[in-house]
């Protein structure tokens, strides 16, 4: 059995929607980020110390911003996706991501990973992500060693500065470790 | 020139059946994994202080819930896909691997990269994996850090508890540090 | 909208380029990496305390190969590839790396991610990199931990040994931590 050429370019423009998404987390591009999410996208990222959860994609964007802030230097990753169309506009997928998230402020960093099980769904012509929850596989936090230089650091920019911050208390709450 | 319908969607197939293996073995989901592959499956994993050899897919399953225990939190990322179509069911993969290895009772840390060369069967209509092999291209071995906070570990629950574990010697053997 | 037969060709191709490329470098593999390149290559990373600069095939050959030598332990993953085909023979696309980069001698160990942009083109109906450029998005360099083992290292063997360098000073400038 084969696919058909739309199933195939379906495949192509789900896999290039979310790689977008964690190319715009880490960079804080807020303008990129606007475009991916339905109005009514759901959020539940289940972390080994906190839980994302939140409605709606003016929230999404909101927490996506202060938590890509000036004070972090982040890495998601989204590898190895499991695509499956599941009618002629919706589609699921599973991707298996790897993050490392420092909180210069905190001085900590984390490494993690995580597998995502998404919905997707096309909207006027666009596939965008309806659904989003993730389960951490592993997730270590370390003081961030003493002796590390950031030599990079392009989230310091385009990241919110302190005073831009806004409240996302509603949206994450912080467990402790398992 | 172009590549067919089967062809491009071989690609797809071949590429979900490989991410599969990698989400299966950090998670300790044999289900998954005992569809992945072919009955004579040959394993020859060339670590820096270990050999992986052994052949069939009992010996392989027995193997992988061994190694991805309730000890041990894993991430293997393949990436980088360079697929080639050998025949109707017949196909090789190149593949370029990330892995950390964290063994929590001899409380190492191991990063790692290595190059698979695979082999592909489809049978019956499923394509499985007939072949697999690596060479490391590095490998660090670190003590883990005390004050690493393990936050989350999904193998913990999901693999195999000290009890549980058998004897697989006969697949793998480790060699002194290149 | 659907892509044709020959689109969907061309995205897997420039995805097998472009990994080909990252293989190549982390092996010290010349041969693979010669066939790579358009003669007029041009490159420009701008990378946390260095940036390379270069035009010309045998130039990006040269830089490589002094670059990822015997005394480094390299990892270089591209991933979530952006490709838009912006004729018949060219095309570009975006790429967030992530690298691991051990300099033995030094006794550093650096940690980073960028976004790359890219453009291809077609030779001989052959897809090659043209136009090659990327931009930190977060680098941590670290002395190396004295309690670190390199149980492989495939550079090692593979890789220029410290008497085949050449002065590649022309290509590459190294400047203050960002």
């Amino acid at each position: 059995m084969a696919y058909t050429l739309q199933q195939l370019s379906d495949f192509e423009d789900i896999r290039t929607l979310k790689h977008r998404y964690f190319r715009g987390i880490d960079t804080a591009d807020t303008a990129l980020l606007a475009g991916l999410f339905t109005d009514d996208i759901y959020v539940d990222y289940r972390g080994g110390n906190y839980r994302v959860n939140l409605t709606g994609k003016d929230n999404m964007l909101e927490f996506l911003a202060n938590s890509f802030h000036a004070n972090a230097a982040a890495m998601h990753h989204g590898h190895m996706p499991e695509i499956a169309l599941t009618g002629l506009d919706t589609a699921t997928g599973i991707w298996y991501l790897e993050d490392i998230f420092i909180n210069l402020e905190h001085k900590t960093h984390t490494v993690g990973s995580a597998i995502y099980k998404d919905e997707y769904r096309r909207v006027g012509g666009v596939w965008k992500i309806a659904r989003t929850e993730y389960d951490r596989v592993f997730e270590v936090i370390r003081p961030l060693p003493g002796n590390a230089q950031l030599t990079a650091h392009h989230l310091g920019k385009a990241g919110r500065q302190p005073g831009e911050l806004t409240d996302i208390s509603a949206f994450i709450s912080w467990t402790e470790a398992a």
